[in-house]
């Protein structure tokens, strides 16, 4: 079936069902963020591959919203599809819901798969679609009709991460999260989202790419737990040592019969932001309490196990890194040269040496020259490009360990450096050092944060088009919140808290000829306190060296080059005892003093 | 009467009408910021005279919140009553609501008077109270029965300001606010707020001290409007004018029962910030249609004349502040000294002399060493402090011009500075130049800014409690909106737009010894247009040197040091025109380039 094809048997079963229009989002029942392959609907109808993006059919039209992370990269997957770009940003068109009031007569029907929408989402909805006199069905999952060879549910095993990596057992974690239930007057507790589940649980699963989550349900209640998944998933052993920590397993289908069961005395908390719409139809109103989530609050700040393994997982991830760049220099000074995705799997090959490796934490984005500036370009064998001894690179990477999650961005010249790349370059890093050296009060909140990030870039009439950090699990999602540092008061309305791990990663893109982005991550720590309160900072536990020969001096500031000497220090420290004698010597010199 | 005895005939009153609690904000029935002496209540049961406060009275307590600034000075002036000072603030004590609920058995009454809360403030009052399942009663004027000497409403005369100086003739006005209200379909638009009739009808008076409005309600009508206005203040010819513009007067009362005629067929625009609930529910439901100030935004935004008028203004203002400041140093360096209320007075004197100039916009604040630490501190003639050549003088002051308002804050050293008062100065001075220097793109708004002023006090471990910017009005009030930088994201939502004129004035107080603030007007302008979009930046409009003798240069970056020399000789050519030669002379030595 061609993409026409599809959206024409998706077009066939909107009119059997009274519906002007279909909107196909790319969340799953768990509004997850990156799907299974049985969720990715949007892609199967549309082409488009990115992580974020809506789908809207009408009987004329189809149009895929993105923003600006995925403008290149949607262009080039629609091209040939009926499938219409509409870009989202400031300055652009209407939003869907805006467009869509538009196009469509009053009284028209809007349809939806009500599973694949939260509470807060579906109000939005609402209220947008009454805005314009239009109707909302929320009863439709139109693809079972028309997806013949649709990808069944996963199936891979679940297992289990031991205390000396979490720092606190899943015992232990049920007894803080009843705790919270008891202040919130609450005797049920509902768990839609995949990465809470396997925080609560420490589970683990393979059943979405890069995120080591699996598709399950979860209720706490006041003396046991129950996880709604495939029985299946979980060994014997396993089993019995739920059991013996009072979590019973049920089929994953019997949540919405289990739930709806529950009475007026029975108080159920649902996270607005996480429980579909489509579930929360069935359930007894009368018991729902609905809140904010208790689990992605504790689960945000990490434990001093968690903390002192992260720091482990960033050193086997600098020896990793460091393997990946001398070779590359090693190549490139041999006349060789590279693909980029050749380079992904070198990469994604020195991680796997390295103790308790598990595997990528998302897909490497190599990005070689104007590659680069696509934000969330992913390089396929066959068709990305051939890196040679010259222009910029662009590495945005992770790692899934036992002992954390990493990511991590550095941008290198691979020959002569033009005097725009080290402005640029220079601009960036004078972000990255403004948020990774700041000192704040205690409930300083992301968005307050972010600016520090753009004020060279700014003060150059030049910006990035993406947020400027966002939260990391611990062997789990590589975004997770609840904090994030935006310029957006609504996602950045977290206060950033000790124990946090927060990415830093300002960037520059000139679309067709250069990427720089410099990532690291930040946990938030104590600074002390003085009589104007309790100061927090950011410790950067990332550690690979910053390409100096980008660096114009000139444009730094005394306390930015001591920033960049300390960090360097700390780097060659952290790392040298774990590398070979000839490695060290390579490390060495990157990590140069710079005065 | 003493406050004790004021607040038991409050209690009593009380009783008589079953209210177990009765809170008093600062407000009038225009949401104004200073009222005049007939809305005074809250002080005249209090003592307490800031601008900010609420007290609230139950049988047992007399309680008044107020915020970090008015600390010092409420703890002053509640000394020897009953009134006991609740201090607002994060990791202070609950909020006021928060306290009664606490306080209060369920079921107990709140009362309060409807007219001086708006209809956002009530429905946040009553939520709050519903959460405690405490009764709100707003029909509660308690204060007529019990303030026999109260100061009846103001009936100063009311005057034209000419269109050289506001830039639009009154019907100009009215014909954009016409578009707007076509826009929002809607026939009528209430506007309660006294800045914003001064504004749409050019016309000022005298009701409230420093603030140049008069007390009235307007409604805008298809083809005419309506002043309802105490019709003593206005002499026959302008009466004569305003009808020749449509414009009629009726009595200031007869509001309610104006708009209480109207029907659903012509529908009422309130802006929910400004209208209060008292008037509100005597309206007709199927009339009004709730929304955001129309004359809010239009006036934010100064038009070219104005624009060119706040120039000069500025002008008159740095000659007066010249004079003031040279007349400082020959008094005491011939070994006299002057009280802090004398150099007000002289420096209200010097402003007096410079053309169109009306009144101060605010009462100065002259803090000399300790007092410069009590943020809003206001001198008096007889207590305050005697000014010595040592130490540091905080002077916070504006004035009033036909051609603009003014606002401006200067820290100087008087004699030699120590290393902390030096280090303290730098830091706030690198904020007010991070602010004051930046670019950014179309849509930043004031809370993105915001950081930037505390950032250099963040990484010593300081901060400011109060906002770093405010808007202000043309010869209007010194605190206007829409915009503000503030680190709430709620205040600071507004984006800063291009003929906006705000403060820029981060400071740092240490209690007991001294306070720094560095404070200059700037205009938001356009800066360019790149890839990235138009930019925009400030330009600082205000014109006086920065006391250089407590600036540590080497705190200072390159570009920090060029903004500095680039605003003096700024300074110095604007006012050195307008100066006697010994002034200019003077002036030179303070401009003088920082190498």
């Amino acid at each position: 079936m061609t993409i026409t094809e599809r959206i024409s048997a998706l077009r066939s079963t909107m009119q059997q069902n009274d519906l002007d229009a279909y909107i196909i989002p790319s969340s799953d029942p768990h509004q997850s963020e990156y799907v299974a392959p049985h969720w990715e609907a949007r892609s199967w109808l549309s082409g488009f591959t990115g992580s974020a993006g809506i789908l809207v059919i009408t009987m004329e039209h189809a149009g895929l919203w993105t923003d600006s992370r995925y403008f290149i990269q949607a262009e080039t997957q629609l091209k040939g599809t009926p499938v219409v770009l509409h870009q989202q940003g400031p300055a652009r068109g209407p939003e869907h819901l805006e467009w869509l009031g538009k196009q469509l007569p009053e009284g028209a029907t809007v349809g939806i798969d009500g599973m694949l929408f939260s509470l807060s989402q579906n109000r939005t909805l609402v209220k947008m679609l009454h805005q314009y006199k239009l109707e909302l069905e929320i009863q439709h999952d139109l693809l079972p009709a028309i997806w013949a060879d649709r990808p069944p549910l996963p199936t891979e095993a679940i297992f289990e991460i031991a205390n000396k990596f979490t720092g606190m057992s899943r015992a232990d974690k049920l007894t803080q999260i009843r705790a919270k239930m008891t202040d919130q007057q609450t005797s049920h507790y509902l768990i839609s989202a995949l990465d809470e589940i396997a925080w609560t649980f420490n589970l683990r699963g393979r059943d979405i790419d890069f995120n080591p989550v699996f598709v399950a349900y979860a209720v706490i209640e006041a003396t046991h737990a129950i996880l709604f998944v495939d029985a299946k998933k979980i060994n014997s052993e396993l089993s019995d040592q739920l059991k013996a920590d009072g979590i019973f397993v049920k089929a994953y289908d019997t949540v919405t019969t289990y739930l709806s069961a529950l009475t007026a005395d029975q108080p159920l908390l649902v996270d607005k932001a996480t429980t579909s719409i489509g579930l929360y139809q069935h359930l007894n109103k009368k018991s729902i309490k609905e809140s904010s989530s208790i689990v992605s609050v504790l689960k945000g700040i990490k434990n001093p196990t968690e903390i002192k393994n992260i720091r482990q997982a960033m050193r086997y991830d600098g020896v990793a890194l460091t393997r990946l760049y001398r070779s590359l220099e090693k190549t490139l000074s041999a006349g060789e040269t590279i693909t980029e995705a050749e380079l992904a799997d070198q990469l994604a090959s020195f991680r796997s040496e390295q103790p308790g490796y598990y595997g990528e934490s998302f897909p490497a984005i190599v990005g070689y020259q104007a590659n680069g500036a696509i934000v969330h370009y992913r390089p396929e064998h066959g068709t990305s490009a051939t890196i040679h001894p010259k222009g910029l690179l662009l590495l945005d990477s992770g790692g899934q360990y036992h002992s954390g999650t990493t990511d991590i961005t550095r941008t290198t010249a691979l020959g002569p450096v033009t005097a725009d790349q080290r402005y640029h370059y220079t601009l960036v890093l004078k972000g990255h050092i403004g948020v990774a050296a700041l000192h704040f009060p205690e409930g300083t909140k992301g968005y307050q944060v972010d600016t520090l990030a753009r004020q060279a870039l700014w003060n150059a009439h030049l910006d990035y088009g993406h947020g400027t950090g966002h939260g990391v699990g611990f062997f789990l999602n590589v975004h997770e919140g609840p904090q994030s540092i935006s310029s957006s008061a609504g996602r950045g309305s977290v206060a950033l808290e000790v124990g946090m791990l927060t990415s830093n990663e300002p960037g520059f893109y000139r679309p067709d000829e250069y990427g720089i982005r410099i990532e690291n991550l930040v946990l938030t720590a104590e600074a002390g306190s003085s009589d104007f309160g309790d100061f927090l900072k950011f410790d950067t536990v990332t550690l690979f060296p910053i390409d100096l020969s980008l660096v114009d001096k000139s444009l730094l500031t005394t306390t930015e080059i001591q920033w960049l000497n300390t960090y360097h220090k700390l780097v060659f420290e952290e790392l040298s005892p774990l590398l070979e004698p000839a490695e060290v010597v390579w490390l060495k010199d990157k990590c140069k003093i710079f005065d």
